[in-house]
């Protein structure tokens, strides 16, 4: 029998992953605040969801893939954001499987948690990475906060929308595992550039001093896989007008987490805060939507 | 018939090159200012010099391996530092290559191309990554400036040095390419000890977490070979104590020709200056001499 | 008649505060985790609270002094964060008037405000700077948020405690105007250590430095009454080992407030979240108690 | 006797600077690549000069102010750059005065006063802050490096063109005086827009939050003259376009300074860089010729 699945959220993200577990056999039931992503799931073989609490409760396992801290906390612990009303986490059922791809706050996951734990039923945050593309190709990488044992439970589910699976520990792992990565990937994108250009000025060309840093110490996933130089590799946004790909804003938002967490659990991070503020700048000079590998941009003296 | 080299400066480096040079059969006649150094050429096989000018003279390949530019340039340009007088580039003789291994500043590398050419020599800069193993083993990596013909004339003199060579492009590119080789991998060792702090700050295991970003988009050559948190890999300096390795003085230094060559040439590289700040101020709280890895430390809460 | 105050968090900060509003005239009602500060404020002219919804309720003014924002939230909101149960708000009687003068975030003081305004009570965010001789001195600067005509109501009372009052805006500008100075104050420590080192390292005299920016356009508070570097000025905390003065963890959580709401209102703060970076570092050096000056010591070479 | 002066570099500071000289009784021959300058010079009652080495040799001070160093190095010692031929310092007369008010490397004073005394000349470096308007008033600061003899031999020249002297040390202490003062003001511009825009994107009134800040601990030359928010002072650049004023193009280069001098003294400039990076973004961007205070438009949102 289909494992019954509540979607919340089909967004850019959310759309596409609730169409692979459509295709891949689960009856889904899918709620958006835009009608038109709720028809496109419709279309796809999927269910349009009216009354959310009625839909939760019946649901095997709840999914949600929204945009912030808040959202995720109306949606499952309800506007009270104690769980006690109108939460999906109250509605579920005995037994159901809560998963939040969401990319938020740790302490966020862990609130759901609590109120999970307080009802008994099993949750896990899995934010993912992959991107848009990785959505519709059902290869995201899911990195995984909660027990192993209900990793195991929800593998069957996540490996019909990625391919890899990361336990990064207990309930808000998952979240930490991913604010580090992208914090980590914020900082060697900004990093390559300065390097690229620092070569440029001094007479480098982009590819040599790439293909160079590539295959030594200074070696990293940019540089191998998503040269933020125009020309250096095919297939890359920066190949492209810096279309598609990652955009500015969701590294900005990335790395606004990763500000928030620093000061939450007293870390330092001189370099993820510093790529956080460029970004923001950038963003700000209206490169928001544009893919991250653009801040390259910023670096580059505008022809005048 | 055996290669006569003159091997300029015999520090940790400079003395295991010379070595291998001896091994594989070139005759090397040394230098430096330091008798016990020179001694151990000699142990190895090596002769010591006494006359520079007239070993300079006789030499077919003049090779230099000192701590910073100014000594480069008294060494090869002469005390007046125009070539004019006392230096290499004057005394060689008609026909001889000139390979500077140090790193130094690409406007340097520059200047003594330019005496060079003066006087019709052949000459590259060589700057080297690899460490004082690298230079041991004969597996250092060179990041060579010069024409491709200089480059294929001296390469079976470095391939007895280093098994790597990169031809990074004119006279200079091999000091800017090893100058941003080392400021992006100055870049990702503060970024990687921020990531698996913030991690750890957050209940996350150092181990799990570094694993996760090496197989995702945080990937660097740090995560994977160098890790800088004690324990999480064996045979790296973090697990001895941040002995070993690559020195902080050394990647203070080059992140300062950084700085330097970024104003020189109106590039931006706020994340490589920060970098270079951080290094110094660990250097400053008496770290100067442990492994660059050893910038960890300063993300944890010393014990009161 | 004498206006009766409950005095919520009798710390460093909150007991002097106090202590000058008995002096003044006010029946001061005290409550603290803490027996021996309640036990002061007795020994000082003031009254133990023991039920304090009960004092409360009895209450003209109530004024809390707390650590942070989650303390202001339990003991103004209630333990629901809704001020539904339990908070001093709800407890209040009608006409009292509620002055907050920790420091936390302005999203707090607007939540403060909200819960006010539905109980239909005038109340303030007015967070302080002067230290804890401004406070023992009665000599504190408030910084207001919140309306005119409550500022009015209140001025009688501040000016118990404080000399100078600013009206910043409405409910939670107060805040935000610590939070901006603070960061600009941070920002100038640490930029006129750096310059004062930059100087002493090419041989100039820091107090000859210090005088010639103080009277040039490097001028700012910092060099005119709180110069960093020992021996410069008399009573600093600098001349006496760094002591008394503004901590380096009060500064540190006036900064992590500036990274949140900088991350909260998408604003960009390079400079101010640098500064709170080193100052974390050098938090978790152990020099957290010290006053926020000795950041300069950073700047320096550790005797080896 | 009308003091005979030979004044080298008349472009916008050094014109109006020579033309206060020739006002007030010097006799002054000018020297500059451009023509039109010369000639703006004569018609201000000023001679042109021919024979650059013929008027040097009959001058009582020889005032430079030039672009760089390496100006500076070629114009007064020569084109070898080591005093030996056609430099001024070798052809100045016995008992000639140098004062050099370029802001040059502190290292490439203490190279001229090594020259001037090798030949027995009294010599100052003596960089200005003040602007255009200053220059033109007559009201420039100097910082002055060398002797306190040589300072009083050229104070009469000096407040010809300016009000106040500072004596900051021996050679090149006016270079570093200048260099720390300008890196402490690009600091506090940059603080002053971030915290001001914060404040702004919390709701406050820049206006009100500045005057906060120019009455607390956040006190700055900034806040109080030089106000980056356009409409918060009446006079200066931000309420006229970013016209006028000290240029991005000037900060950047006297941070530049900064950075270079921090490499090769070992002192940590972590804000002091960071600000030369932003400066030099914004210059990238096309605002290298407007007033350095326009960085404040970096922290806005660009209309879409």
């Amino acid at each position: 029998m289909a494992t019954k699945i509540v979607f919340i959220g089909l967004g850019n993200m959310g759309l596409p992953m609730a169409l692979n577990l459509v295709r891949k056999g689960d009856e889904v039931c899918g709620f958006d605040l835009s009608p038109p992503a709720v028809e496109k799931l419709v279309q796809g073989g999927g269910r349009a969801g009216a009354d959310r609490a009625a839909e939760v409760a019946a649901a095997d396992i709840v999914i949600t893939m929204l945009p912030a801290s808040k959202h995720v906390e109306e949606t499952l612990l309800g506007s009270g954001g104690d769980g006690g009303n109108g939460g999906a986490v109250a509605a579920a059922k005995a037994g159901a499987l809560l998963i939040d791809c969401s990319s938020v706050a740790p302490a966020t996951a862990r609130r759901v948690a609590d109120a999970a734990a307080a009802r008994g039923l099993d949750c896990l945050d899995a934010p993912v990475s992959g991107g848009t593309a990785g959505a519709t190709n059902g290869t995201l990488t899911f990195m995984v906060g909660g027990s192993a044992a209900t990793l195991e439970r929800a593998r069957p589910t996540l490996q019909k929308m990625g391919k890899a699976l990361f336990h990064a520990g207990g309930h808000g792992a998952g979240q930490t595992a991913k604010i580090c990565n992208n914090m980590m990937l914020g900082i060697q994108m900004v990093g390559a550039c300065e390097a690229i250009r620092l070569g440029q000025a001094n007479g480098l060309d982009a590819a040599v001093l790439s293909d160079i840093m590539a295959k030594s110490s200074g070696r990293n996933w940019v540089l191998e896989l998503y040269n933020p130089c125009p020309g250096v590799m095919d297939n890359v946004p920066a190949s492209r007008g810096y279309s598609g790909g990652f955009g500015v804003d969701l590294m900005l938002k990335d790395l606004g987490l990763a500000m928030e967490a620093a000061v939450a659990s007293s870390a330092s991070i001189p370099l993820g805060a510093l790529a956080r503020n460029l970004f923001d700048l950038h963003s700000k000079a209206g490169a928001g939507a544009l893919d991250f590998s653009s801040i390259f941009r910023t670096f580059e003296r505008r022809p005048a």
